[in-house]
């Protein structure tokens, strides 16, 4: 299968690795220079749950690759998906699948603006990574990669790909309910991630304060109520709640993304999160406190370290 | 007068210093021994508006004044303020009038317990003031000390101790309506404090902030609703946010006193600020989602420097 990786950050390096590996015809797509220009001299370095291997790859920049893609991997940052479906239109077929796994909300919608929602499947990944140099990456799990057509005809197609990320050592799976995912995967980051980046702190320690059973509510009960009324999804507050702190107890002395981002004074993605739930919640004539008070918070800490705000 | 200052840190020091200059038998109390050793042996060390002068003065502990009072100000933390009444009980007399000038929210509740309606006058400060070291300070200042007399038929008693101020150099004057100076004061701490701490940066910056008017609004309309309901005081939400970011102006780059404590690990007041509201609107079945927010937050972020929590 003809693979693009739209995004070949540390997660795109290594989704495009272990695919190329089981046989698949991969190219990595990406817009940095100095790692495009490493793996194409030395080959991609990567570290794959503590084995190190160097691979050759294919590296281009989005627009020098000039063939239509039978499936696209987007592994962009939320506010980089909508430049990068612009950039990749000329490699997208009438049967390119596009699937996406990434971090949000909201992502669906902007797929469909390039993409025939027949081909569009989404998914989510608990897998990490980081890059440690230009060409130089490390990737770990072992958790599902679930995914699910966004077309309900067009099951076959996701158990297709389901399969090739089963036989790439992937996790693949099978998601009856890939919205729901989604939205329990996005409390997890609109808790974790933006209260260990405002209060500048590990997972551990924000989960040991006094406040955080408030905190969580607080937040946890606004995803709910969009998630309810914008995707009719079923998020049990007081269950995703605990979910939460067992997987904070699992997780201990970690800063997530988010609190890396403002460190390396990048942009986060709280507009695809808590941003997000904030801005639906007017849509929907309720009221979403917690998460636009969140937000505001964030978007104060991005200017104050004078991070320039989000591309989209 | 016989006065004596319940709480003598800066603030204290600085009113002691300036009525006793005036004539008044001044007497400090605290609870701070390096601080009672150093003013004892060498005198208070004070600057005054940059003059800096040498003075001595009394001071000892609460318990070690056995004398009834003409005149008490408290100048305790908030959360100091119950624990210095039950200390000083026994110089309150049937006529001494105690004058609470402290930040905060719901400190004539607290009083009250203590002390007779009747000789309860509440104030505000615009005065600021800082020790540089045990028996060293200094206190700046020349705008209003606002007072007024808890009790409507005891004006007399509040034009008396706002004349002594004002022969002190200390700027006393009478105020009509003390408790919509005592909540606007509280939405400049509500905001500015909260926020910079929250944000670790100076109010020059967190003002400048591309959320900033949604983060005042929100807070401030929460303030708004609960002075109105419990009080009967009339806070335009746009006329306050507006002369907070005036006053946000004239301050610039400077840390405020919350953001101070978290430096040095010490508890903050934001029980009697953003806390009180947040209670408050609980009880009169209202919500202020903002402020508790900024509560649970400040409350983690003192939990993760390991900062006990406010004695009350």
């Amino acid at each position: 299968m003809k693979i693009a990786i739209a995004g070949s950050g540390a997660l795109g390096c290594g989704f495009g690795y272990l695919l190329q590996k089981n046989g698949e015809d991969v190219t990595l797509l990406d817009n940095w220079d100095d790692h495009i220009q490493a793996i194409s001299t030395n080959g991609l370095r990567i570290s794959v749950n503590g084995n190190e291997e160097t691979k050759d790859m294919k590296i281009c920049k989005p627009n020098e690759l000039n063939e239509e893609m039978d499936a696209i991997f987007v592994f962009t940052k939320s506010m980089g998906l909508k430049p990068m479906m612009k950039s990749i239109a000329h490699i997208i077929g009438k049967n390119t699948k596009v699937i996406c796994l990434l971090n949000g909300l909201g992502h669906l919608k902007t797929l469909e603006a390039y993409v025939e929602k027949k081909n569009i499947i989404m998914g989510t990944t608990v897998w990490t990574a980081g890059i440690d140099a230009p060409g130089i990456t490390h990737f770990n799990g072992q958790g599902p990669v679930e995914l699910q057509n966004s077309d309900p005809d067009e099951k076959e197609a996701a158990l297709e790909i389901v399969a090739i990320l089963k036989n790439s050592g992937l996790n693949g799976v099978y998601s009856e309910d890939v919205t729901y995912t989604t939205w329990r995967k996005a409390c997890v980051n609109g808790t974790m991630n933006s209260l260990c980046a405002l209060l500048d702190s590990t997972i551990d320690k924000v989960f040991s304060s006094s406040t955080i059973d408030s905190m969580l509510t607080g937040i946890v009960s606004e995803f709910s109520a969009v998630a309810e009324l914008q995707d009719g999804v079923t998020l049990d507050v007081e269950e995703t709640v605990m979910y939460l702190k067992d997987l904070a107890v699992k997780v201990g002395a970690h800063y997530p993304s988010m609190h890396q981002d403002l460190a390396n004074n990048r942009p986060t993605e709280i507009d695809y999160l808590n941003g997000a739930v904030a801005k639906a919640s007017i849509k929907l004539g309720i009221q979403a406190p917690f998460c636009q008070k969140v937000t505001d918070l964030i978007h104060a800490k991005e200017d104050i370290l004078g991070i320039s705000s989000a591309v989209n």
